[in-house]
């Protein structure tokens, strides 16, 4: 299946001076397309007032322009109810609600948190912080050679002590994509909830949250081509409804008095101060936008550009591949005798943008041996002209080092 | 003096069919100059990036935008450094940082919290989680008759177990103008730390963190004429210093390890995950746009205004005024017999926008013997014409309910 190329609509994909961008670091951050500039431009300018309080129209408008997006993304993920859903700020902050809210109230000394080898540190340090805080343990789950979580490990390392077992749904560094029901049915055996971090996958798979059968998801809109400073924390109903508070301010609350303060019901108990009005109504466009587009279609597409990829980059005996040969769209590669970061300047110049580094992995580029990999990622808007380019400067590349 | 109408600059001051519309619900939300929008604009589409990794010209010039915005707050708000500067989402979550990071480390049982009577919810909530969290209990200062923080009674009330004194800078209710310099001579008189709520002040007066001798600064970017979903959270670099991280993730660290994590230094040690990046650039807009406008004259320009409407309500008996005579541009009153939310929606047929509402400061309504006010409040394009119409839609109501 050919899927057309859809860089026109992608104002961020052009070098100054007018070149295509071969951008290629789109599970760093996705370029916005221009129904997203565009619904911003509205929100900011046309249309803005704040939500929630004012008994003016037109913040009314704003009001259900915000809870709008807010059943968008239920539709979008497949949840149960607009109520499971809670815009954060960004995955990160997603998790680190659930570890400081659902942990501090859950975990206790002698509890154990399960993670993998290889997670997105904002999907290991703030339970580190918790472990540190209540006196559970984290164990890590290793990885199958090609770089999966390995979920027989798994099955053999849970006990009835692990509260929390928290992956990622698609790895930022390997591609590798998460048997998630399986991981959900190991995770309920013992007790366990399950978290996934979506960052990868929200932009690259259908989701259905009934069907997954985890209990926290969470996601980027910035990787999901909407606008930074928004994310999304799904959980099932009856968890977030037993979750206290994770900040204290305006419109999460009941009623205030300095006696006595009570909470309103979630989603609101989570969203406390003025929300990220204007990112969430963008981050509905981005979701129409990506929905549009099938995302089956899109995945199929990224996985067969990352594996073109992978078969171009292997001609080369200099370079070893990372990761399964099934990835999501996300490649990562060294090049004998050439740091990634000088690889990546040498690409830059040629109007070739990868990430090199350690992809916020750190204990994963540890488990490879290598301090940094070299990370060409896809999105919607990628195609072939982009591993054409990125060939080239590989070529340039070994000339220099020759 | 005469400030010129800019309302050109603010593509939101508009109805639908072209009419001007009445926006006086600043004191909620600002409206956008267009130069912001374009900022977000340019930021979202050509100039879109990820910031701190990449190692392509175009993130390294997005790095450079972002911290330029840091320094641009630091001179700004007359910060000593730009290290002092830490990007949060909003007020809200500025509070909350500072309530579980120094609170958590720095609080204990037996220790003191001081509010006041005039505190938003977000001055209010986080304070009563970290004191049900470590056993140090609340205070509330006092107002005064005409609706000032009394200052002589936090002098009287101050004792050597308050760790932190907590107040709004300038009340989003009732417009008073704090004592800030005094207020922070008293704190450090008990050897308590002073935070400010800046949320109001931000806007509407000429910062100087280092003349003002408070210890936490917060205020918000979209009542600062700048986005939503952005904050600014100064402390002094040395309390900054000694704080734990609030949110673990991304950016924030040195070296990840599962048996042991370093974190980064201030301000990015506060900053977890991919950052607000468009919204910290349209911030620096925003700023640009209201520094050149010169502050004082602005304070002058909404005090003045806010006079005029004193006085013009003064003129209805059936309207009682609330707050000071010297307000910095917010005028809460209510009319008798009329409800703030019938008052607020008559007047939205008139093209008229106020805030009816407890304004997120029941604990103030209670004190006030009122379930909600009516509030008036202006900005940098308000003007006359504002009050004229506002007047004739409290005409109208008076008639409506004659």
């Amino acid at each position: 299946m050919q899927t057309p190329s859809r860089k026109a609509d992608f104002p961020g994909l052009m070098t100054p001076d007018g070149k295509p961008w071969h951008y290629l670091d789109t599970a760093a951050t996705a370029q916005k397309p221009q129904a997203v500039i565009d619904a911003m431009v509205n929100a900011l300018g046309r249309d803005y007032a704040t939500v929630h309080r004012g008994v003016y129209a037109r913040s009314a408008d704003m009001t259900a322009a915000y809870e709008k997006a807010r059943s968008r993304v239920q539709s979008f993920i497949g949840a149960k109810s607009a109520n499971e859903i809670v815009f954060v700020r960004g995955a990160t902050e997603g998790i680190n609600l659930v570890a400081s809210s659902w942990g501090m109230a859950n975990l206790k000394a002698g509890d154990r948190i399960m993670l993998s080898m290889l997670e997105h540190h904002s999907n290991i340090v703030p339970w580190q912080m918790v472990a540190e805080k209540t006196g559970a343990s984290i164990d890590v789950c290793p990885l199958t050679p090609d770089g999966l979580i390995d979920l027989d490990a798994l099955e053999t390392m849970l006990t009835p002590q692990h509260k929390i077992v928290a992956l990622a749904h698609v790895s930022n560094v390997l591609g590798s994509v998460l048997g998630a029901k399986r991981a959900a049915r190991l995770a309920h055996g013992v007790g366990a909830k399950l978290l996934l971090d979506g960052c990868q996958a929200a932009p690259r798979m259908r989701l259905a949250m009934q069907e997954l059968d985890c209990d926290f998801y969470v996601f980027s809109g910035h990787k999901l081509y909407g606008p930074t400073g928004v994310g999304v924390l799904w959980a099932r109903e009856e968890i977030l409804a037993a979750m206290p508070p994770y900040q204290g301010g305006g419109a999460m609350i009941d009623r205030v008095t300095f006696e006595k303060t009570t909470y309103a019901p979630p989603p609101q108990r989570f969203e406390a101060g003025t929300p990220m009005i204007t990112e969430v109504i963008a981050l509905h466009a981005a979701i129409d936008y990506v929905d549009a587009l099938d995302l089956e279609a899109c995945f199929a597409h990224e996985s067969a550009l990352a594996a073109k990829a992978r078969e171009a980059l292997s001609q080369f005996n200099s370079i070893r591949l990372f990761g399964p040969e099934k990835s999501a769209g996300i490649v990562s590669f060294e090049m004998a005798g050439v740091h990634p970061h000088d690889l990546g300047t040498i690409l830059d110049e040629d109007n070739v943008a990868i990430r090199a580094g350690h992809h916020c992995a750190q204990p994963l580029m540890a488990h490879l041996g290598v301090p940094a990999t070299a990370r060409a990622s896809f999105g919607v808007y990628s195609d072939e002209s982009d591993i054409a380019a990125l060939m080239r400067g590989i070529e340039r590349t070994k000339r220099i080092f020759g």
